[in-house]
């Protein structure tokens, strides 16, 4: 019987977990939570202030992670160490940071550690609009073949923008980073010794592709004449498949964690991105849906071709061999939660006590008593503005259809109902553009703790919804693409679809569409999107000029 | 030292004032809770059921109202019986019912005690939709004159439909009625046993003016053929003005309220039109806003002009001499009402109980923290439909700019603002048609308990607001009309202008606009009326079919 370890790497904190190769099951998992968590303040030691928009994390705590929770999995699994066969990571993305040649982070080093730019910059840092803003315009200027396959607009979340933040405003950093990395890659170094950067990071956080690389060094010289070798001198040519081997864990990393050394080790990949065949997805046509505060869509297809509004494609991004395509929505959980802290009444509240019901359950109970149409509401789900398929962070929540018979859950149905018609603009623009998609595979936090949410998903998209077997689907992913990384000859498996036949399942849930419901969803659906092409693609745009407003009031 | 007695019959209680002449001060009032309040569920006594939409009162409340306060005043006051010169009244509008032609109300006679139309309609009774839109259909394809004198629709509270509903439904009661009648005109017949009709609710709630009296036998008989005379037989063609002498108090009721017998008695009266001259306002360019749940706008203008979307114009209607207009916010402190008790969380709640206020209060101090346009919310009001200038019920609210940052006090502002916007349309409506509104005066409930609010519709407005000085405008325009009634020679007044100047006044708080909220409410303005246009006037009717699937869901 073999093993491997999963280690996914959470925005909070590492969850790490012993996974049978046999059937998937977890033996054991252990969870850290970063000692610096996220840094939005002040610099850990030196106390230095943040400006507004920072996130930042030290990357000792990622190491720390890894030496404290493995040999917890371990002693809780009784497993041998002889039977772990390899380790694999996943990682929230674009995570960055700036290192010596050696892998040392520049912030562990003295000369560095109260300067801002030396620490890793989260996923959720958003200090980079300006350069990401920059980035975007030259890049259309200059009719950059790669814009389109980011749905025109590159995130200010994403790798390069963070780089030339740190150009542009700590110069010395820029020059003493003898690597930027994706913390992903750079955990990797760690365990193995080995620098390597993985393929997904590259591709959808990097503008990497396998047929044109990065972008040329006359873009990024037209960034910044100082930027223009930057992957040549900073990066690595060198961008591995997902799944392979990265090296073996080092004699150190071997006796920190009480695994062998030589232990294989995965090279790096991003948490939705291994949740994708965790939830037994390898081939085109089923989208994975990984549903929490926000959501993310993955589907593949057989060419990688330009959908507009995606968040990125692929070759070879999720499952080697097909194109991975990415969606997003930018608030769906998130939505569920603003309304409950800002709009449940007290009577709701005390109800939700007495009945021994958290505030969500008693409004899902409340919502699901409603037939679809039935409260008059209409919402466009822009709350946290909108990613896919408008690409635009500017954009506004609306509620249409109040009266003074309005309650709380036919609000609250009515935002579930919009992230449902959200997600179908998504599916419907991958299917104009010869991008299949079938059937929908949900994943993350929600889809356990909302049945209504899920039949209601149904009924809106037309598509049966399964359900993924585990709850932590990052780590389950990870220790899948370990299982390949060791290879079959050592116990593990010759591809990831082997992983998934052996490791991964679904619940046996199914969402299948009610055709009354689907049949009113038609009608509140074709609303839906005259209201989202009208405020979304600039015949009133309303919401630009009050969020100008707004802004210039808040000076 | 000279008194009237004002009398207002409100929807749930009459109350009654005795009012010095010398300077309006009330000395005594008075509060009669109808016995039988609104009659939506069973008829008393019988217990018979009503269908949804009903809405009945028992005119023998109206009768006990009076017996049992004018005592009380008198007493309470210490005021001589004969020192009380005159007697008024003002009533909801339209409220009506079926007489004998000795005045006795066919719901008091055994033979129909039991039948629902034989009671009296209140001016909330929404069962007679269909017969609303038949004379509305009717009157347009006959392309009656006066249907564009009531913003193109007669609405279904007014007094053909209503007559028309009994009719339809209960002809031996039509055929039973010698007289159909307001409320307002019947109580004045019970004071002083002689018939007579008043102009206000004849001009705004039966479609008559002084030029061509009321729609045609022709037309009646288009709706019915048993309707064409309607007119003749169950009406009257003496119209009286407004602040003219009825008659004298009858002995019976003399003896019943301790007043002289043949007191003057003043003609019927509606509760919002007697605020405007206890507002101080009888001339052109002041507008009284009686703002409660709804609100109410009331403006003179010199020629009785057509304004698209208003509720009616009547000549006298309001003010002898004056073309009287009114329009109308079907949702105003109701809206502030809704949002209160479904969309104020718990913690707000316990902040308001903690500091001693109520909910409004404390949505009202955090509101007024911020500034115009800070929140980048935009909603528009028609919670409960729009009356002005749009005349659809159909239309239902909107919040759009909504933000994951988004707080219970910005959107409670953005519903003030968005009523404010609401009146700032019908100002607009009224100027671009001639008839110009220099100023506004506040008067109702809410005016006193929302300073906020006051200081936003004069940003909104860019106008100035004034304040009525008494919070009971319905008893004190009431005794101003008695007075008149009663005359100059009887120590009263010979025209309400002398009342007004003797009696009305305003309280010393003005609003005034200030500029740079001004210039923030412009651009905020002019994007509510784009929303207004798009979704009120046949650009999107998402509005409408919204409710076409709410009403096929609900079956």
């Amino acid at each position: 019987m073999k093993y491997a370890i999963g280690i996914d790497f959470g925005t909070e904190s590492a969850r790490t977990a012993l996974i049978s190769l046999q059937d998937g099951s977890e033996l054991a998992t252990a969870i850290y939570a970063y000692d610096d968590g996220v840094i939005d303040e002040r610099l850990p030691g030196s106390g230095v202030r943040l400006e507004p928009d920072w996130a930042l994390q030290n990357p000792e705590d990622y190491v720390r992670a890894v030496v404290d929770t493995i040999p917890r999995v371990l002693r809780e699994s009784g497993v041998s160490p002889a039977d772990v066969i390899g380790v694999g990571t996943d990682f929230t993305a674009c995570t960055m940071l700036p290192v010596r040649k050696d892998g040392t982070a520049l912030c562990m080093l003295d000369a560095f550690r109260d300067e801002p730019h030396a620490w890793v910059k989260l996923w959720k840092h958003h200090a980079a609009q300006p350069e990401a803003n920059l980035i975007n315009e030259v890049a259309a200027e200059r009719g950059e073949p790669w814009l389109q396959r980011y749905g025109g607009k590159i995130s200010s979340e994403w790798f390069f923008p963070k780089a030339l933040q740190i150009l542009d405003e700590a110069p010395d950093i820029y020059d003493a980073a003898d690597r930027l990395i994706e913390a992903a890659d750079w955990i990797v170094w760690q365990l193995t010794g080995v620098e390597t950067r993985n393929l997904c990071t590259a591709g959808y956080k990097a503008i990497w592709s396998k047929r044109d690389g990065f972008p040329t060094a006359d873009f990024f010289a037209a960034l910044d004449p100082r930027m223009r070798d930057i992957v040549a001198t900073k990066m690595s040519h060198q961008i591995s498949p997902l799944g392979a081997r990265a090296g073996g864990l080092t004699p150190e990393m071997a006796a920190a964690t009480g695994l062998r050394e030589g232990t294989a080790v995965c090279i790096g990949n991003v948490d939705a991105h291994v949740a994708v065949p965790a939830s037994t997805v390898t081939e085109a046509g089923r989208m994975v849906m990984i549903m929490g505060t926000s959501t993310c869509h993955m589907v593949m297809g057989h060419e990688p071709v330009i959908v507009p509004g995606m968040c990125g494609v692929v070759e070879d991004g999720i499952i080697p061999g097909l194109a991975g395509f990415e969606a997003g929505q930018s608030c769906v959980g998130d939505h569920f939660a603003w309304f409950v802290e800002n709009c449940m009444p007290a009577a709701y509240a005390a109800e939700a006590a007495d009945a021994g019901l958290n505030a969500h359950q008693l409004l899902e109970s409340k919502a699901a008593q409603l037939r679809p149409g039935e409260s008059g509401l209409l919402a466009l789900d822009w709350w946290n503005g909108n990613r896919s398929v408008l690409v635009d962070v500017d954009l506004t929540g609306v509620l249409l259809g109040a009266t003074l018979a309005t309650r709380p859950e036919e609000i609250y149905r009515a935002l579930i109902e919009a992230t449902a018609y959200g997600t179908r603009v998504i599916i419907e623009a991958f299917e104009e553009h010869g991008v299949p998609v079938q059937e929908i595979v949900a994943a993350g936090g929600l889809p356990d703790r909302n049945q209504l949410l899920m039949q209601i998903y149904a009924d809106v998209t037309g598509r049966t919804l399964k359900v993924t077997g585990t709850s932590q689907a990052g780590c389950l992913g990870s220790a899948m693409h370990a299982a390949v990384a060791a290879g079959a000859e050592a116990g593990g498996f010759a591809t990831i679809q082997e992983a998934v036949a052996a490791m991964a399942q679904l619940k046996g849930v199914d969402y299948v569409p009610n055709p009354e419901a689907q049949r009113v969803y038609e009608g509140l659906y074709a609303e839906y999107v005259t209201l989202h092409d009208y405020f979304g693609r600039g015949t009133n745009d309303v919401m630009k000029r009050l969020k100008r407003i707004k802004a210039a009031q808040r000076q």
